[in-house]
């Protein structure tokens, strides 16, 4: 990891704490200064040691920094954007957490102009059931995937920075465009929340609501429990990412209309093999993520 | 519990196996005679002292019972129930543990004729990740909740008798009519699954499959993991619950269809408004479980 003198964190909840945490633990020399539109949280911030000054504005919070984190919801990150672009030193380093791409890589191209170059646009994969500055641990992006989704014109020692800090936090870098990022978690991420969501609202509006979840196990509780998530923030992604999702959406909606169709015709063996191949791929992804975790 | 001298278990997997330990364990003195189609099967039950001898035959295992359980995949149990209704005894009593109730009802009373009287349709809602024998365990139903679905001609005393076996291996029992059974089931359960395979299957037969499940994180393996359940089991669920499986389809069709158009035109507030309503009631829901598993 690059050294980092001063480490901005824009943002100080379980993302911001959590990375703040995992880069004082590389490098004990490191000043990070934090700044949060909730002043409890960055009092909490500093009673836990995870940052050491509060700043006033993000924009104070970038202005000594060599690395500024903006780890806000995705809808605050042009905002804040265009809060530091003023402030930043010529060489500083701006990276994100936003769960969807093209759109904050619009923004961030408006907002910080020719800064734009040190811009290095990233997802980290992680999370806990529970949010906020105290649930953050250094720990929490060891094993996860980041996700960077440079352009063309970032700088690759900015881009260099940023990855050398996410693998001082133990994670698994991976590039890709901003687009392909945004269609990948399209499918695999905002999806199928809006599936879950989907399901327990439409469970909730009944008269029996009551019998049915009354009725409801463990496999109800496993395939919903993404429907737990914070609304704001996957309203948020919903409608940042709205058209590979809508894309995904349309294309699933295909799938289970041909499992509609077997089970109308009653054709139990085409039924079977679309639920085998679909048992059989979720297994080896399974085990795929089994041998990557002990490989590391 | 009433006694049971001799208890029959048709089918000595997982459910069957846990069911005659947790009779066993309630009263030393019954005697579990075993039958099922696979031989390593009946002779591991043995040697696991799970059964204490086995039948070549349900016919056979059914003769000298005081209780019947049938525990094999829902589509055979009807075939089960052929070959034990000549060799019943008067007053024995016959339950299941399929997973549909209106399609066994209908076949019992055709094979049971006039015993139809003395079967009592049951359904565990239990489980584990492994299946067979060698899974067993007594405490799979304690804290579970178990349904029975009898007939306005099921023998109030035959019904006490099952319910007794339940309650003394842990279960709570409800007792609801069949179709109401299915109707609740295809919402909390059959329609989960079928989405669940449905997702995997999409993603699966896509080009880029190894890119996507390649990102792929925590919320999408605890949301798929139902669509690591058995093929056939849940290609015969959707078959015999098809009515009210499709029924359900439908309606989750039109309400994926409202956040779809809440998505499509921008709508923040509104589409915040519904996913808020949905983790409310979800978050109710797991809290009550919580308190109902607390209270035992």
């Amino acid at each position: 990891m690059r050294r980092i003198k001063t480490l901005a964190v824009v943002g100080v909840g379980l993302i911001g704490g959590s990375f703040a945490q995992a880069i004082k633990r590389a490098d004990a020399g490191t000043t990070v200064v934090g700044h949060d539109r909730d002043p409890r949280a960055l009092e909490r911030a500093i009673e836990l040691g995870i940052i050491d000054t509060a700043a006033e504005s993000a924009s104070d919070a970038a202005r000594q920094a060599d690395l500024v984190f903006v780890a806000v919801p995705v809808r605050q990150i042009g905002g804040v954007l265009r809060d530091i672009s003023a402030s930043l030193g010529a060489e500083a380093v701006v990276t994100d957490a936003g769960s969807t791409k093209a759109e904050v890589v619009r923004i961030a191209r408006d907002s910080l102009k020719d800064r734009f170059a040190r811009f290095v646009p990233g997802h980290p994969i992680a999370g806990r059931e529970s949010s906020g500055v105290d649930s953050a641990i250094p720990d929490l992006f060891r094993g996860a995937r980041v996700v960077l989704t440079p352009s063309p014109e970032t700088a690759p020692d900015a881009i260099e920075i940023v990855r050398g800090c996410w693998e001082a936090a133990g994670a698994r870098v991976a590039q890709v465009a901003p687009e392909t990022h945004d269609q990948i978690f399209a499918a695999v991420s905002h999806l199928p929340h809006l599936l879950a969501f989907a399901l327990v609202s439409e469970i909730a509006a009944r008269d029996n609501a009551q019998d049915l979840f009354g009725f409801a196990a463990g496999g109800f509780r496993d395939f919903t429990r993404i429907a737990g998530s914070s609304p704001e923030m996957w309203r948020d992604i919903a409608l940042q990412n709205r058209d590979a999702l809508l894309w995904e959406l349309d294309q699933y909606g295909t799938r289970l209309a041909v499992f509609r169709e077997l089970i109308e015709r009653g054709d139990g063996p085409a039924l079977e093999r679309l639920m085998r191949e679909a048992r059989g791929a979720r297994a080896s992804w399974i085990a795929s993520t089994r041998r990557s975790a002990s490989s590391e």
